[in-house]
């Protein structure tokens, strides 16, 4: 939140005096975002009938509280057969939100979880090389689309990682973990200089946050500190995500909460250590979940949007029935909006937003208002402008008419 | 363990063919060490009557057993006052120590726990500076005694350790982990750059592998890890020391294990996580205990001991009683030895080691041996002499009578 004052001139520099103008926000800076798979098909034409009705409703839905998308590029799923990528289908979708106002991030270019299992058959050196030039491929074909990367998903336990065997294990194991990240970040960043490229993770304990500072020690330019917090398992509450945040606010970086996961039905039971541990046929949503859902949804967003260092918050998954099939969403199955979504959009686009407002400049032309930084439009006589309120220019913004 | 094969020659350069000599063991490269903080008040007169002949005993234990010991100089102790430390004290235990042929450790030369109290009315750049002068003046004081310390100990937790405000809390938690254990390895490097030099924690988490990455990331030169092992909650097993071991490895970096504890009583409650939460008044040794004891640490030596990478493992106390009241000791209260001292010495001065052993040289003089790498010596006709076998000259040792 800041205090703006505009200067509203004529094209002759005269301050348009005592006139009434109106002022409405058209955007949020802050990335209120989600995971948006369900854009992928939809954009394709692969709906259709009832299936596609309910996917346009669901993507309204999105529009109306989201400004940033998070498509995916699981190696498994966009390359299932080498030099086969789904690059065209992903386009679509990355050129639906672009055309949406949706800031797009790509998740992720380097993760053992859900790489392609053909990476298996080659030495670490080929899998290095593969890897590397699968990020290369990516972040050149999507320059202009995608100027947001997870680059590296969950490095911690990227070399233990002990579930089945993959190709980037292997590879981070026998690099280490930094020298890999390294690598990752160096391929992206030469394939496109102006990306906003992110490290991200799940674990939000010491090691996390000791890779960080091991990375920023060998030179690696990381843009954005990527918090996961999928809390199957139960809301932090307000103590444990200052913590965390104060374990990162130390790199006086930008923080993104990148996964976020709140759900409106049972607990997933706390022995559960690797979330993908708790497979079950049915994870319904209830009431009392619901109402539960939103008061923590509403209190995380409202502790993390506070925080100076927090740019960017994605809700995962948009609607119920997604990743574990759990109560996630922020819609129904059915495509209903819950509590949270509700609470979220009054909040978003409510308390957090100027919606069209009467204003009178003084006499010297100006206006002062309140608000967050984002981009607004000023209309007067018919004429509309537009412009952006920054940390840098809110005090004197100057507005010709 | 390695196959030596030697050449004795006589002065002339002549073969000492078909004689017999005898070969004993006199020392182990490998450190089997053990805290040893009772040399200070013995060695400096502060017991007496039979407290000293205890003492006495307890010394006499240590040198039949142990090459290595490790001396404390936790620094709200050894400088409970600014500007009064106990130098002289520790010099004399540090003598004491190179005059019966064990190896001394310092221990710890930076932590936040048991830290100078008077460090609370600083500032951080104050503290930093004193921190590094202490550093400076003990390296200093003790070079050609002590030739390795930790001097970096449990880091990972050190900016969030939350028990008790103190300095190097406050100090880390503004420099970060990198930058402060840098500055430290700076500072004792330049005043003694032939010791060894370890950073020891007790976190064999990733966190701690990521911190040793991070580590040498940044160029800090790290001549050994050190691993704590205080098993008081109950033994590893063999498996998970083989998995820290693992996790360490790839740094191609000496490992020692510097406090290591199994105790002889009831284990601590395993819902314990700082090991000094546990106080109790009591906490006997058992004779179920004892064997367990036995049986676990022979297991514990053994793993570690036939690992390419470890170079040294310190037991952590000598006898019981000692850090929280723990029946953690080799020997009991009364000084009397417990099954695991009795097989441990049967393993480090019987079974891993040479014993006065007569042998014939063959027509070139040469006899071959499998031993352990250490000195030895060489009697023949009443004249000795000394050798070392190091993994270099092992095949081909040639000794001058």
């Amino acid at each position: 939140m800041t205090d703006a004052r505009l200067t509203i001139l004529d094209t002759d520099q005269t301050p348009l005096a005592n006139q009434e103008v109106v002022l409405e926000q058209t955007q949020h800076k802050f990335l209120f975002g989600t995971a948006a798979f369900d854009l992928v098909p939809l954009t394709n034409g692969e709906y259709a009938g009832e299936r596609k009705e309910q996917a346009e409703q669901r993507a309204e839905k999105l529009t109306a509280l989201f400004n940033a998308a998070t498509l995916p590029f699981y190696w498994a799923r966009f390359e299932p057969r080498r030099g086969e990528p789904l690059t065209e289908q992903v386009k679509n979708a990355a050129a639906w939100c672009i055309g949406h106002g949706l800031v797009v991030k790509g998740h992720p270019l380097c993760w053992h979880t859900l790489t392609a299992d053909w990476l298996l058959s080659m030495s670490n050196a080929e899998i290095l090389k593969a890897q590397i030039a699968r990020i290369e491929r990516d972040v050149s074909d999507f320059r202009g689309l995608i100027q947001m990367w997870d680059v590296i998903n969950e490095a911690v336990i990227m070399p233990i990682f002990d579930k089945y065997d993959n190709g980037i294990t292997r590879l981070c194991k026998e690099m280490g973990r930094i020298h890999l990240i390294k690598a990752m970040f160096e391929a992206a960043r030469a394939e496109n200089p102006s990306a906003i490229l992110l490290i991200n993770d799940f674990d939000v304990s010491p090691a996390f946050d000791i890779l960080v500072e091991g990375c920023l020690e060998a030179g690696i330019q990381i843009d954005c500190i990527g918090i996961q917090s999928h809390m199957h398992q139960g809301y932090w509450g307000v103590e444990e995500t200052l913590r965390v945040l104060d374990q990162f606010a130390r790199f006086n970086l930008p923080i993104h909460f990148t996964e976020t996961t709140l759900v409106s039905g049972r607990l997933m039971p706390p022995e559960i250590v690797d979330l993908n541990d708790y497979q079950v046929q049915e994870w319904p949503t209830t009431p009392d979940g619901e109402s539960r859902q939103a008061e923590e949804t509403i209190q995380h967003y409202k502790t993390l949007f506070a925080h100076p260092l927090v740019e960017g918050i994605t809700w995962w998954d948009l609607s119920d029935g997604g990743w574990l099939n759990a109560p996630a969403g922020l819609l129904r199955k059915d495509g209903s909006s819950k509590p949270a979504y509700d609470e979220l959009l009054k909040l978003v686009k409510g308390k957090w937003w100027i919606s069209p407002t009467k204003l009178s400049t003084d006499s010297n032309g100006q206006i002062r208002f309140t608000g967050f930084f984002g981009d607004y439009a000023l209309v007067h006589a018919g004429l509309r402008k537009t412009f952006s309120v920054t940390r840098e220019n809110a005090p004197a913004i100057e507005i010709y008419l």
